[in-house]
């Protein structure tokens, strides 16, 4: 008997897929976007797909697990973009998506299990008590609130409250260790750096308890502009509007919203750049009075005063921004990728100007505002017309030399697509919380390889990769 | 028949004080605090209180003093500092504190009249719908929202939010003009700037639109440090964090902490300078995170955790804060006063610091923590042992010098107490809508003396202010 039929055999009773086409569906998320992932991920499957009902499933599965040496990769929606949640090593993959209940709501906190979807979240804390999460990813409709913490960084609310990983933004997570006798550990305070965005490799998270704000039924708009820098230079005002309540403001580049945004052509012309904003409903006076100083500007769409006839089958804002504009892009032109940028403060307009000019409609650029440390400032995620790889690592070369930083997500491990270096912290946890190295292997260069130079330009290959022809 | 006889038969039916120690009571505001303002001031009343009870008889009155060349002062609760609401030419003192009506709450909006007391306002919009103002200066629980949109600036919140006079933190506000026949005018958008923060010399405001923010029971919070600079840092480092949702951060110098706030002083040593908090009850976890990574914080207070015994008698902490820092100094040490202060950001700590070497104890150091254009920096209230108005405009003069603007709070005008030139907006707003220039006079110079030169080092004297002999 093979250590996955004595795996099947001791965890009887738990819903198990082995259909092979299945498997590797769910083995998968969006690392396509990336074509050097593409190709390096595409046969990657799992085993088995294990979808537990409960905590104490997954605690069974995972116990049987460390005793067969079976590994195990957690899976929210599979919504990520760097192969997150892809079975490297094959094994387990662990669907956490029937765990999907929202067990308390308070004023500024709610307790979900780490399945539930983000908007089924917000829909229930919305009816029930008038708030909504800070922040959340495009893929708000079918991602997980457990990944999005376990893979995500920030989103749509970060021009208000920053990232996943500033102090605050998570309140607990419930955390199943991968030992002989699996632990539960509830984490909290200066402890959450262990998991928070560790891709489930060093535990697996089943509760998730985060903070809520204020709800509203915010005002989709987009604003016009001639060129892309005077949409950069309205959002950086923007952004530093203290008064001025928004969820969300993306300076995007023609000819990429005309020629992307299907749904919301009409509204577009094909020269024109755009700033996609979300902005509560009490606040659009001021914000139409923000637009009305500057002559550049022009309201091309406000989904307040929209005719039923014109909103008619349009996405939410949202669906416009983030990774949404690489997916319609992707739609509408396969050949293209992207890439993911800090323009640290205070040079980030000088800076996106610079890159705009060294790179024109190679990269056409698409920027996010956010907090970051506490200033308002832009991330990119610039649609890059693809050539081959080599012209890749040179524009991303050209951004690194010009004092952007690259959130590579080429990558599919954990430094290569962050900070390009040890997290200590995580890696400390790692050695108690998965003693075997079975959660999510190959994604911990500083497990699997503690003496990985970071500061070479070599890409980290994980030896333990299954390879396509295995 | 005087002309004042006039009016009284002009308005009857509405109520008229004349008492002349009721009517000097109802004729002053804080601006004791400053011994300059003390001693021009002192003497000033109007001639008569006239309560309206709503918005019809304010144009009953108006139309009356108009017809019969009354000046009006407005006020709300008189809880301002640069004498505001003090009638410097005599005539009608326009109380509205009746007009507390608070009219409509829905999400993210309330609106009242202008005599509404914040607190009342955040009780009525926390029980109906879990909402609070977004800001409100320390005097909360006496001071009306008219009074604070026409003289105040900001408080407490404004760490989120900034100031009053940033867009989109009033959303509307109703005006009655002084006319031969008043009009009523509702003042959105840009339309905002023509009387915000014009003390009512060019309207009367009778109802107010304001956004609210979600409420929550904020946790008082005060934590200690060996010296001022380590408090500055501290509080400096907070208000960066973009996931900690606080309301409130003040970092006080010792010894005026133990010195002033009484009936904290058995949490406080006298040589503990202190950062004064207000932060959400679910950030209390990353707080005391953020809290225990600095060695130099020590957490002296926390009233989520004090016991009953501990509470008693404890005001709440931001009346520690903004102006109420001062007034518990003024009551412990009548001879002290205070200025206001901005330190620019992006040299805030470098400027407090070489102020604080500069003065040392003369002018012990209270900083309030804010949001001002998109970036978190701070006003100085600074304590000012005073000894004369020399001494005094020479500290003034040395912070001016080191790069750091002085809202003087020693001068009545709106000009002198603010950004020393002409608001040409409120000044043309005035020319229509108090062509007589009956409302508050004396208060903005650009109406008084349109040659007066702001840049000279002169204090305006109103020639209309009543002499004490008078």
């Amino acid at each position: 008997m093979s250590d996955l039929e004595r795996l099947v055999q001791d965890i009887a009773g738990i819903a198990i897929e082995d259909n092979p086409q299945i498997v590797k569906q769910k083995s998968r998320d969006f690392f396509w976007y990336s074509p050097v992932l593409k190709q390096q991920l595409d046969h990657v499957t799992g085993d088995l797909v294990v979808t537990p009902r409960n905590e104490a499933e997954v605690i069974q599965v995972l116990r049987a697990c460390y005793a067969h040496d079976v590994p195990v990769t957690a899976r929210g929606a599979g919504t990520g973009n760097y192969g997150q949640a892809m079975p490297l090593s094959g094994g387990v993959v662990l669907n956490l998506a029937e765990m999907r209940a929202v067990k308390q709501i308070r004023p500024g906190v709610v307790v979900a299990e780490a399945g539930a979807i983000l908007s089924d979240i917000d829909e229930k804390a919305g009816a029930q008590s008038g708030q909504e999460l800070r922040m959340h990813p495009s893929t708000y409709r079918t991602a997980t609130i457990g990944g999005f913490v376990a893979g995500g960084s920030g989103g749509i609310g970060s021009i208000n409250w920053g990232g996943l990983r500033d102090l605050g933004n998570v309140i607990r997570l419930r955390v199943v260790t991968m030992e002989a006798e699996p632990k539960v550990l509830d984490l909290q305070g200066e402890d959450l750096q262990k998991v928070l965005h560790a891709y489930g490799t060093n535990g697996v998270i089943t509760e998730v308890e985060m903070p809520l704000t204020a709800s509203y039924d915010w005002v989709d708009v987009i604003v016009g502009f001639k060129t892309f820098m005077d949409s950069v230079h309205f959002a950086d005002d923007l952004g530093n509007r203290d008064g001025l309540l928004l969820k969300e403001i993306a300076p995007i580049a023609a000819p990429l919203p005309h020629d992307y945004f299907l749904r919301h052509q009409k509204f577009l012309r094909r020269e024109t750049s755009v700033v996609v904003c979300m902005v509560a409903p009490f606040a659009m006076d001021a914000f139409t009075a923000f637009v009305a100083r500057n002559p550049r500007a022009e309201l091309l769409y406000r989904s307040d005063t929209a005719t039923d006839a014109e909103k008619k089958g349009l996405p939410p804002a949202y669906e416009l921004t983030w990774n949404h504009t690489t997916l319609r892009g992707l739609r509408v032109d396969p050949s293209i990728t992207y890439l993911q940028v800090l323009y640290p403060f205070p040079n980030q307009v000088e800076r996106v100007r610079k890159i705009t000019e060294l790179l024109g409609d190679e990269v056409p650029g698409h920027l996010e505002y956010v907090r970051f440390d506490g200033k308002v400032t832009c991330f990119g995620l610039p649609v890059v017309r693809y050539t081959n790889e080599e012209r890749l690592n040179e524009i991303i070369k050209l951004h690194e030399d010009n004092g952007c930083p690259i959130f590579n997500p080429h990558r599919y491990t954990l430094e290569e697509g962050g900070m390009k270096q040890t997290d200590q912290v995580q890696l400390d946890f790692k050695r108690k919380a998965d003693p075997k190295g079975l959660l999510n292997p190959g994604k911990m260069i500083a497990w699997e390889d503690p003496s990985y130079d970071f500061s070479s330009d070599k890409l980290f290959l994980f030896p333990g990769l299954q390879r396509g022809e295995s």
